[in-house]
């Protein structure tokens, strides 16, 4: 039983078995870094061009120190030279002494090089539009031009002994021959990493594989990748980066970033459900980090957050509840425990089934006959059938029938107010508006 | 100019060029249907397993024909063998004579199928547990009963001349023999579509692209494919069955179902922008049906709802905003009218940029020259230094900043409040708790 569990999982979620070819097999994928990347956290970089963002220095302090508490291998912070307030908070972040290496992210220009590396941050990435619609439009130079100013650039860097990522902006859609051209001229002169962003989020999963394979074999250096969410891509592009070969991903807690965001952080653990529990980073720590950012940019948590929001592990459906049960993978791919959260069988609905009633009442420490269970469910999910009801209703009902199979009596199942009794009399079907439990 | 842009979209989101060796060629993937797919809307039954989900009739009814409206080709609806008001429910919708076909979804169980065709429903969907987990956590039974049972449930929904689809429940988990010998015996009888579907959120894209793939050789019939969002890849793993060539995708409004749900509506749509102005749906109606929906299910639209969230459309970096000015192809893949919402340039943050401010000046009837608008923009930067600022307050620096050059007056630039008026006069730059603007 845990063995087929151990293979149930493996097989859906393990990079060495995601071929549906592959089942059972365990041949690896060595050009796959699901399980081995290190994440650029941008949530005072990219997180601050939310909309919503305004982060004073005190809470970009708070924030990274609750990135570094995570594990987050680097925090990326705003270029410098946005404002003074923006260079003076990325010097102040750079004493504080972190494990997380500190970045900053500027234009690929020797002006915005030069107040980079006096910050004191452990490496700077630098960016450039090579689309013709961002050469067009925002920057306005050539290929040779942004060729020749990027190495400038990354030799500057280099000489004060701190890392340096060159990267593409609007990767997607710029030219390919461009764009190989570019980083083998970078990766040639020693550059750490090459950045491919999809800036716009057009980029579908299986042209991030083709684009990341193909850079994989054209340079050597680390390959970093960034992906917006803007057609609601951005986990799986990053899961299908690091399948082909990347070796960072950017993230921001939230996904929080220009227009709807970037690649949230445990968006790519998420995704690998089965290393979650074995991953370098503190997961348990992501919904504190998350609701600390939420807090600071005023929004709610999804209601559909990918882990961490209100259902991701509440299960309705009667056949769901039954087999969750039985054995939780049956319907889960990822552990709530891995994330500090909580499993939660939802019961009360019309929708129920009598093996979560019997479960229920197990936990009620009440127990009865099959035939009872299901009797008892039937008059679960004709109640829920009139109306909403709560947790402690669907309690309620058990206990009462319960109490009548033993003292012989009929009492009624739930305490309903006056307006409600007559059409639960007359077991009128006409749904009618009460508060929602 | 106009054709620039137009090769800057085709080669990002064009089925035909997403190939990154692709662009410029305009060779047609056959096997694609990305621009030609239909939708089983899974609101009414998915959506029903959402945790927060209560539809009465009246409801239920609404949403049914704002869905019709929308244009979707199925509404799918609740197992009428879940309780006596889901059946009555099934009943009332099929009589609405609605544009879209009317589906309901039964376990694949003969008891099951006689109650559903007697509601007047289109079509059947029939589902069962494939992979050894749902075996044996679920229903307990082997492929050779499933196969057995499938074959009678199907020959007699279709005696009663309606569509039957037939799906297995945890494709990815299933054996690849197992899962191929039921579909291709299932399409020897004449089910109208194969279903494959992701119960459990695990399945990634390149998965996904390579067993549809495969099937679409051993099948003749339709293909429908099923999403869950854990892992985040629910809308990516749509998209690439539909490069691989299925012909169906389940979805439901804002994505709602078990646990975090599945494959929002409108998703694929907004996956492949490029083809949403042309696309067969009311894409302005999908902001007015996720509207009725939350409010329906107690739930607000996520922030960073791929399409309809709050910043979707928002631009703040300056370097965004300037080329966004220019173009807004520049950074956005997705015409925002297509989806009947808005673009909004941020300009009131300290990210902001002159062309930004330029144009906002220009929407203000105020015109300056360059060194006077990157002086204003200096300015506007400072004070978001020190505290969020709104749009008026931007506006109104601008109007100020206007006023002092042509009066030769020194005003100062926005009406600060008494205690604010200290540590802007110092310069000071501290950030401090203000109210949110």
């Amino acid at each position: 039983m845990s063995s087929e569990r151990e293979n149930g999982r493996a097989l859906c979620s393990s990079p060495i078995n995601r071929n549906p070819y592959g089942h059972g097999n365990t041949v690896s994928d060595f050009l796959s870094n699901v399980s081995r990347f290190k994440i650029i956290e941008s949530t005072l970089r990219e997180g601050e061009q939310f909309a919503n963002a305004f982060f004073d220095t005190q809470k970009k302090i708070e924030i990274a120190r609750a990135l570094d508490e995570f594990g987050v291998d680097y925090i990326e912070l705003t270029n410098p030279c946005a404002s003074d307030q923006s260079r003076l908070d990325c010097e102040a972040i750079c004493k504080l002494g972190l494990k997380a290496k500190i970045l900053t992210h500027i234009r690929c220009h020797m002006d915005d090089a030069r107040i980079a590396v006096a910050t004191g941050v452990d490496g700077v990435d630098v960016m450039i539009g090579t689309s013709s619609l961002m050469r067009q439009h925002s920057h306005g130079k050539d290929i040779e031009y942004i060729k020749k100013t990027a190495i400038e650039v990354i030799n500057f860097v280099k000489s004060h002994g701190i890392e340096v990522r060159f990267s593409t902006e609007d990767s997607f859609r710029s030219d390919l021959v461009d764009l190989l051209s570019i980083y083998s001229a970078v990766d040639q002169v020693g550059v750490h990493r090459v950045g491919v962003a999809d800036t716009i989020g057009c980029a579908s999963p299986r042209q991030v594989y083709e684009l990341i394979r193909v850079l994989r074999g054209v340079v050597s250096c680390d390959i970093e990748t960034h992906f917006h969410d803007d057609a609601g891509c951005a986990i799986a592009n990053a899961y299908c980066a690091l399948e082909a070969g990347a070796t960072h991903i950017d993230t921001s807690v939230l996904g929080i970033g220009e227009r709807n965001g970037i690649t949230p952080l445990g968006g790519p653990d998420g995704a690998d459900g089965r290393h979650a529990s074995r991953s370098k980073y503190r997961l348990d720590k992501l919904k504190d980090l998350e609701d600390l950012v939420a807090e600071a940019v005023q929004i709610n948590i999804p209601f559909n957050n990918y882990i961490t929001g209100l259902c991701a592990f509440t299960h309705k459906a009667g056949i769901h509840a039954k087999a969750i049960l039985n054995d939780p993978s049956t319907y889960e791919i990822i552990n709530p425990t891995d994330f500090g959260m909580a499993r939660y069988v939802h019961f009360a609905s019309r929708l129920t089934g009598w093996n979560a009633i019997r479960s229920r009442a197990q936990q009620l420490n009440i127990s009865m006959t099959e035939k009872q269970y299901k009797e008892c469910t039937a008059k679960i999910k004709a109640l829920a059938d009139i109306r909403p009801i709560a947790m402690d209703d669907a309690d309620s009902i058990i206990r009462t029938y319960y109490r009548n199979i033993q003292s012989g009596e009929d009492n009624p199942l739930m305490d309903l107010n006056a307006d409600e009794i007559v059409p639960f009399a007359a077991k009128k079907k006409e749904p009618r508006e009460v508060p929602s439990a």
